[in-house]
């Protein structure tokens, strides 16, 4: 479908749309950010994450390699050693996810203000 | 709570992380996107959006002003006439945003591609 359009995310049948979702999820970007610093095995990953349970962290790695943004090598060894690693394409996200994280730090304070004001706005009514 | 600490989106405690959600939900981002060309009423953003159910398109609106991203102007007309547009602060999504539209789009190919690869490989097992 998706080679005879243009890819657009304000047409609703283009599948960017399905991509978006998966990119802006909260996991796949922290995974993201984690992985950058290098192949990391399913333990070390889940505390470098931090406050993901292991079944979805097992959900959203398995997401990431379905969409070609990270590869799972598995080590002949006993027990087998499992690592994982961002491709290409996933060390590409770099940067766009690094201006939406940026973003939330550079601005949690002034949505928690706006939130505090509205629902404060809203017990006055 | 905030306020004590230098907000990071890796600490799983910290509300960033609450924050990302927010901005990585799919209909956030192309409601920002829209309303960047400005003011708009619900009807004309809805076909602008397109595709989404105006129940998920008003709790998107409710949640985005609640955040401080979005104005919500009612005219004394008859009917009334309701404007949404989007505060400096939403303004200040952009960049982020549409670095995360971008990849969409430009990568939209390599991730079905990905799909597609992945979901063969399963089959053959």
């Amino acid at each position: 479908m998706v080679t005879n359009l243009v890819p657009d995310v304000r047409n609703p049948a283009c599948p960017t749309r399905v991509v978006l979702d998966r990119i802006g999820d909260r996991w796949t970007s922290l995974v993201v950010l984690t992985l950058l610093d290098g192949p990391m095995r399913f333990t070390r990953l889940r505390s470098a994450v931090g406050g993901v349970a292991p079944k979805v962290l097992t959900q959203t790695l398995r997401a990431m390699e379905r969409d070609g943004l990270l590869s799972r090598t598995v080590h002949a060894e006993v027990p087998p050693r499992v690592d994982y690693e961002l491709t290409e394409l996933g060390r590409s996200l770099r940067a766009p996810i690094q201006a939406i994280t940026d973003w939330a730090e550079a601005h949690v304070v002034d949505v928690e203000a706006a939130r505090a004001a509205y629902d404060a706005g809203r017990e006055d009514r």
